[in-house]
Parts: C-alpha cells; sequence; structure tokens
C-alpha cells in the first residue's frame, strides 16, 4: 500500500491511485472527525465497516439503475471506484429534523418533516461547508442547472431505496450526505454518485427505541460507537465474519493439523 | 355489512358505501382467481393477510410522500378508503423477467432487467385486459398524457422504496402492478395510488432460495399460498397477533376472572 501514490489524503479515507487509468483505490481509514476536524478520534474498526457498508449499499443502488464511481471491493479497506471529476457540493436530503437543521429553523429534533427537504454545501474547510443554494452553485459554475437536476433527481431515487431498505431492517432513516462526481465516456459526460454511504454521513435511529445508531454517537459522546455501526452491518446481513481486524486469521492448533 | 350498499363485487374485493361522502369501504376476500377468473379458489386467510400487507405498505408509501386513496384498515378485513374516480390502466413495473413477460418476449424467467421496464394493460375482463400503449392511453383519453407522466413518476418512486423495504427482509421484488385513480380537492385534480399492494399483484421471490411468496404459488399449483403470504406478513413485522380467523377471542377462564 505504502508504494502506490497517495493522491488526496481526506479526514476518514485516503485515495490512491488505482491498477488502471482512470480507477482510484479508496481507503477507509478508522479516524473519525467532527466540527471541522476539531473533534478527533480513532475507532478501531470503524473503517471496516464503513467500507463493507457503502460498498453494499452502492451496489444495490446500482443494481436498481443508480450510476456510481463503486467498481469493486479489494479487501476489509479498500475499494476500487472510478475516478471522477468531483463537483464541490454535498447534498444533504432530510426526511426528520436533526442536526444543524433543528438549530437553523428552531424545529425539535425527530420531528418528521412534511416532505423531504435537500439543501446543499459547499465542500470548503476553510469556509467551514457554509450552506449554498441552487443560484450559488450554479452562479460559482460548480455544477450546471443540468446537472444539478440530475443530481436532485437521483438523490431521491437513493432516499426512496435507501427508507425502504432501513425500514426494512427496523431503521429510520433521518438524513443523509451524498457527492457526486463528472465522468466521461466517449464524449458524453455523466452525473455519478461518489464518495461513500455509511453511518458517518447517514443519519440512522432504531425505528422502535430511536437509539442513535450513527456518527452522533461520536459528536454527542453517546459511546459505543464501532458497536453501533456493526450492528448496522449486522441487520443489513453483512457483518464482516472474519471481524474487525486486519490481523492473520488464527487457525486452532487441533484444525490446523491432520 | 350487510346493511351497507355494494357499490362494487371485484374477484378479490367488494367495495361498501363508506361511512361519509367521498369514502368507499374494501372488503378484502379469500377469493383467489387467475387466468381472468377460469382458475378459483377460495384460499382461507388471504384476505386478512393482504388487508394487512396492503395497509403497512401504503402506510409507508404516504411517509414518504406519495399520495394513496388508503385512509386507514377498519378491521381484519376491511379498510377505509377515498373514493376515486379508477383510471383504467393497470400499470406494471418489472425488475426481472417472469409472468406473461417471458413468454412474449422469450425471456428465461428470472432473468434480471438490464433496466426496469414498465408495462400497461387495459382494464376491461371482456377483453382480456389487453397490453396497450401510452398511444392507446391518451388516444381513446383513459388517461392524459400529463396525467400518465405522473402515474409513471409515481410509479418509480414505489419500485424504488418497495425493493430497498423487500431487499431488507430478504425478498426480491421481482415485478408488480399498480392502479390509480382521480381524486378532486377543491378544484384541483390529483392522481393517487389506488387499490392494494399485497402478495395478489407483487411477485415476491425469496432473496437466497429464490423460493415464490407470491400468487403465482396459486396461479402455478405449488400449494402453500396462504403461509407463503403469512411468511411476507412476518417478515414485515405485521403478522396478525390474533391470526387469521375471525371469531370472537376466547379468553381463557383463567385469564378472564379476577
Amino acid at each position: 500500500m505504502s508504494r502506490r501514490r497517495r493522491i488526496y489524503d481526506g479526514k476518514a479515507k485516503t485515495m490512491f491511485e488505482g491498477p488502471e487509468p482512470g480507477t482510484l483505490i479508496q481507503y477507509f481509514k478508522d479516524d473519525a472527525t467532527a466540527f471541522n476536524a476539531q473533534k478527533r478520534e480513532i475507532l478501531s474498526g470503524k473503517g471496516v465497516l464503513n467500507n463493507r457498508i457503502s460498498a453494499y449499499l452502492m451496489t444495490k443502488l446500482a443494481d436498481i439503475g443508480v450510476p456510481t464511481a463503486f467498481i469493486r471491493r479489494l479487501n476489509m479497506r479498500e475499494q476500487l471506484v472510478r475516478e471522477v471529476e468531483i463537483i464541490p457540493i454535498e447534498v444533504v436530503i432530510r426526511n426528520v429534523a436533526a442536526g444543524s437543521f433543528t438549530k437553523r429553523f428552531a424545529v425539535p429534533e425527530g420531528t418528521p418533516l412534511e416532505r423531504s427537504v435537500i439543501e446543499y454545501f459547499y465542500k470548503k474547510d476553510e469556509l467551514n461547508d457554509p450552506m449554498v443554494s441552487e443560484e450559488h452553485i450554479t452562479a460559482f459554475k460548480w455544477a450546471t442547472p443540468h446537472e444539478l437536476d440530475e443530481m436532485v433527481a437521483l438523490t431521491v431515487r437513493v432516499n426512496d431505496f435507501l427508507t425502504g431498505l432501513f425500514l426494512g431492517i427496523g431503521i429510520k432513516l433521518i438524513d443523509f450526505k451524498l457527492e457526486f462526481g463528472r465522468i466521461w465516456i466517449e464524449d458524453d459526460m455523466h452525473i455519478v454518485l461518489a464518495d461513500e454511504i455509511s453511518p458517518d454521513n447517514c443519519r440512522l435511529w432504531d425505528l422502535k427505541t430511536n437509539e442513535k445508531l450513527d456518527k452522533d454517537r461520536f459528536r454527542q459522546d453517546l459511546g459505543n460507537v464501532v458497536e453501533s455501526y456493526s450492528e448496522v452491518a449486522r441487520r443489513l446481513g453483512i457483518m464482516p465474519e472474519e471481524g474487525l481486524s486486519e490481523g492473520p486469521t488464527l487457525v486452532s492448533s487441533t484444525e490446523g493439523t491432520s
């Protein structure tokens, strides 16, 4: 891994040069950060779980026809993805009030929204990822109106599918964040879903108890962060059989012989 | 029940006058029919299960903003619905080849479709519900182009949501049929989802074994029809606690006293 060229080192993931032109390797770290990286911690096993959860969700979204940058999971911490030109916008869709929305609009956490609300944030750490409108996005040419329409249509589809999927496993999908990128196939530009979908960027509450099963456990010091991510993976039926550590599998002496 | 005015007696459901103007009571029968009613049987308990399953799915679809005629479940076999002007079109959406599609296009059953395919059938028993195109629908004025656009957009949303929901409970959503109706709110006409969504009009296969859990068990004489519908209800977490019979609940002598 160390011999590969590092393209970009993010807060929770590192991108390396891929084996073929137009591909990258997305490596999931155990680093957790919040409040623009003012709060930091290492959560052992988080990267393994997010790699697994995101690979599963991206595969199922591709199955229903949502184009994604995901190609395949390579190992416990890495996945092969297409190289895309990232659109510097975080698209957030909210079904229930939580997080910054509750403060901005003085709506109590947990209030179901009459209809799902989409918000955009400009990805710029130095500016603290400010909320922006369609006007800013098109005026600054971060995306064209046509690209933005496509991003919104895909976000609504992802929300419908994931709301159903999580409901089926007893989890309420409160909100989540998506990122998109551009790829060119011959001369045609396509918008594809990029980055990851995991408890790092979804709010997931247990349907019956409203227990938080996502990164808010880290943001709000609720404890059991990795245990909650594991619970999401377990309900999705994708809990890593080999566990969360990457050490060599121990073979017991009784099994290893004969 | 016998004192209420019967509005329409269908193959699997009867519609009665509702308690208020603009409402109807939808009664779920145990009658199963196939091949335009050439094959008939009574499947004891099917109506109770379909009432429960359809009420659950319609409620969850309303939660994500899909307008429906469903108001609430009244009892084991009945639900209160809005009176709509039914559009005489069955909208079928297919994710995997099955049923008549396999014969029409010589595609083996179980073949995943590159993208979901929508088909329309004109609801007319005397004509054997013929397949029609958008041309027929708009030329015969069964629906306007605008109404048809709305029906297709809603069908895609329902498919995304239900595909996710069933995946979460280990079931593949192969295809299903929807019906739509018009309601007027003041002077505005709205298209709403009507009829029912149940194993009578969805093809549902177990994700691991491909075992059929839907009306094909009846059509193809596979047996265990009601048991399979029960399995769907059980996985959705809505299996009637009181069982499938409508007899008075027996109170054991030890519980009934003191």
